[in-house]
């Protein structure tokens, strides 16, 4: 029988040269790969092996199954959703994570995971500007931290409802104030909660997709008229659809004014407030109650790594401290994460943002983020410059969205013939974009946030999109 | 400036080799550190750096603050709560996982590792002997996977909470019944949902810290009479504290005859059900609506990656699935793994889970199990060997529940006396243990799962205990 703990060193040795190789020419590889729902699985055994396989032979079918059918998001060529991409430091430091594997919950099962957290989110805190006395916390998600601190709020409110639960109590409907334009993790989340889709309030928003301040205070007080409680505002730095980003320090006045909790999702853009002239990102966010952003997204660490930072850490203990005999400890001083959310274990996922921090240093961050934002810019100018394409939303930071617009067409028809234009754009794996709807206008998103990508990466992606518009059947005027 | 994106292979080279001097000898550090809280963050620095340092600086601070300040999870003598161990091909996969770095939430964003993740689950329910029409699905924790099985059970009831939330309703108090065994993420979900704390019951255990199946009907009956609904009953195969295991079969005839969601927590203990010897751990789950099992618990692959088993998981999906404009795609006939949870982003988990069970085998997995509960069953036979000590719970699997007991003290003296000789034997840095209580009395618990671990280390542990027992300053009788 195979002993497949004692090769470690070869199959480290192995796995390092493939990761070497890959990174020599992401850009060898299709953006989108060319495979059908159910080739994967059509591919591979349909039942475990029973005895154990060398490793170079699951390393073969890595290489000749999986990596032909993943979609690269390193590629500098990676134009879609928000575009990510991985330090080397960072995956040396998760490799790192996985060999010690701690459990992070207790001080006591992780004292080096537990401070380094401690003290990368401070570091982190300061590079953004935020108040010196908020706390920072590691998750995995957005997602996961918005919930967290949607459930602060709740508890915020002191209706005893960890202990009573929301029915059969004489409760007001709680309300949820966001925008078309919040990501969907806030109405998840308000799901989960019991809360309720139909409190969830979207609040309009103006020309440039940002929430009315004006339309917040009378949703609100609509709302308090009818005798429903507010239960926190989520502002958005950096919109998902558009980069679009709400006036937080007037939306901080609503909710000072009538006591609500204010959350802001800075997930994508809220980074870029570490670059001295994007530092007005998070204008106001220092009379927020808690904010999101998502190292993970543009600042070079691989997923999953997101952060919460609180003005009161002790509310979110409030709302999920929850410690059975067994995790009970004698350090009495100590911080034990597993307080802060309903994760119990965790990742020690501080490491790997500790390597990106001291390897680039903030100037090597915030040179790549002004780089990225510069070609986004390039590109837009690029656009406007055309007759026949559209810049469809602002675009302060690396995202741009954009249609075709021949002259004459209707809306109906520039959604049909720029969704044609996507899709053949990213059936040539060169290029790999997205999209979504800006006022019910169907756009082309091109995101920039990639390492490796250059000017060169942009300018191709132009003479694709104006190529394969040049190719598409353009629908007869109606 | 340093470029910190083009010395991968020299940062690879220096990580791997570490790791594999590390594992050389994990018993060279001490278990648990020689730390107190707030030594790793008085020992960096306060501020972030400005400029980017040489990796060989970082690695430096790693091995030099980082590692002296872990609790060792991979030393051969880590016995407290559950022991784990990170197999070498897991760790080699979680830094191919880091370098692809997919964001797999929709299977246009990562056809390969949404397909891995069907095929690995299929995989391991085949292991586990469940029924093929079942559903696995990968989440990051135990937590979020109990709390997403007991999100689908509020969905099932049909009640529209998904839409109008749980206030202001004509709704019954829903109901979670547990025991004092079930682990904490239940209540937690209980909270998180807007169940409330007082909603979850705690039904009465027979001597073995087993559910009572009368009991559990008893309370079911009583909460109907009172016009309570309830949402869902969780069985615990192998709980945290002394591994018992509820009759999950009886459990269900209980849940169908009052229509109840049954949810199965096996995180740690549904493993060995791919022995086949323990098989029967897992008898009448195919009668449940969900089941959880943790392969970062004692399946080898490093934290995160829990499973969700469900009969229907179209109900998670009805819970869960919300579809911005700017993630919907072409493939209609593909599953999108965001739709089944809080979380959009999700990491390629299933690799390293693909490589452990190829590496090993179904045979290589099944021998270390074996292995472990061997060690686990040598171990209480010492200790009942001895007349001073006691066996506090019965002990099917790998872990042991005991204590020193001296004659003539009582429970609170004996507390005391095991309490001091727990930390006396982690003080000593050889071992790691910890503790429990068990019907209120402190049990110290000896836990093994660790692929390291030997015969001559749970001997060690044993000579320990003993010696610090001898040394422990007895409590006169009261």
């Amino acid at each position: 029988m195979i002993d497949p703990t004692s090769s470690l060193r070869d199959e480290l040795d192995r796995v390092g040269e493939w990761i070497v190789r890959y990174f020599e020419h992401p850009d060898s590889y299709r953006v989108m790969p060319q495979v059908r729902p159910g080739d994967v699985v059509a591919a591979l055994p349909a039942h475990p092996p029973e005895i154990g396989e060398p490793f170079d032979a699951i390393l073969a079918d890595f290489e000749q199954i999986i990596v032909p059918a993943t979609t690269h998001w390193n590629h500098p060529r990676f134009f879609a959703y928000f575009a990510t991409s991985a330090a080397p430091a960072a995956i040396a430091a998760e490799a790192l994570a996985a060999t010690l594997d701690v459990k992070a919950m207790l001080w006591r099962t992780s004292p080096a995971a537990t401070e380094l957290e401690e003290v990368t989110m401070r570091w982190l805190g300061e590079l953004l500007g935020l108040p010196p006395a908020w706390t920072g916390i590691i998750y995995d998600t957005a997602s996961i931290a918005g919930f967290t601190a949607l459930a602060a709020a709740r508890e915020a409110l002191d209706l005893a409802i960890r202990e009573e639960g929301m029915i059969g109590r004489a409760l007001p409907p709680l309300r949820i104030y966001i925008t078309q334009e919040t990501h969907s993790h806030v109405e998840k989340a308000a799901i989960a909660l019991g809360i309720g889709q139909r409190n969830v309030v979207r609040v309009p928003c103006d020309d440039a997709f940002c929430m009315r301040v004006d339309a917040l205070r009378a949703c609100i007080e609509a709302d308090r008229a009818a005798a429903m409680r507010p239960l926190a505002i989520v502002a958005t730095v950096g919109s998902t659809s558009t980069t679009s980003i709400d006036p937080v320090r007037e939306i901080a006045a609503v909710a000072r004014d009538f006591g609500v909790w204010l959350h802001v999702d800075a997930a994508y853009a809220g980074i870029a407030a570490i670059v001295p002239e994007f530092r007005s990102l998070l204008d106001g966010v220092d009379l927020a109650d808690s904010l999101v952003v998502n190292p993970h997204k543009w600042m070079f660490v691989p997923m999953d790594l997101s952060v919460l930072f609180l003005k009161d850490e002790a509310v979110v203990r409030r709302a999920f401290s929850l410690v059975p005999e067994y995790l009970t400890t004698p350090e009495a001083d100590a911080v034990n994460y597993m307080d802060y959310g309903l994760q119990l274990g965790r990742r020690f996922r501080a490491l790997k943002l500790w390597f990106v921090l001291r390897r680039f240093g903030a100037e090597g961050i915030r040179e790549r983020l002004r780089g990225h934002i510069a070609l986004a810019q390039e590109f837009a100018e690029w656009v406007n410059a055309e007759p026949e394409w559209q810049v469809l939303a602002p675009h302060p930071l690396s995202v741009v969205c954009f249609r075709y617009a021949p002259a004459g067409l209707d809306d109906a028809s520039l959604e049909a013939l720029n969704a044609s234009i996507m899709h053949a754009v990213n059936a040539t794996g060169e290029v790999f974009i997205s999209h979504t709807k800006t006022n019910g206008r169907y756009a082309i998103r091109l995101a920039i946030g990639n390492l490796r990508t250059q000017l060169s990466d942009v300018r191709r992606a132009w003479e694709i999109l104006k190529r394969e518009a040049a190719s598409a059947a353009v629908p007869r005027p109606r």
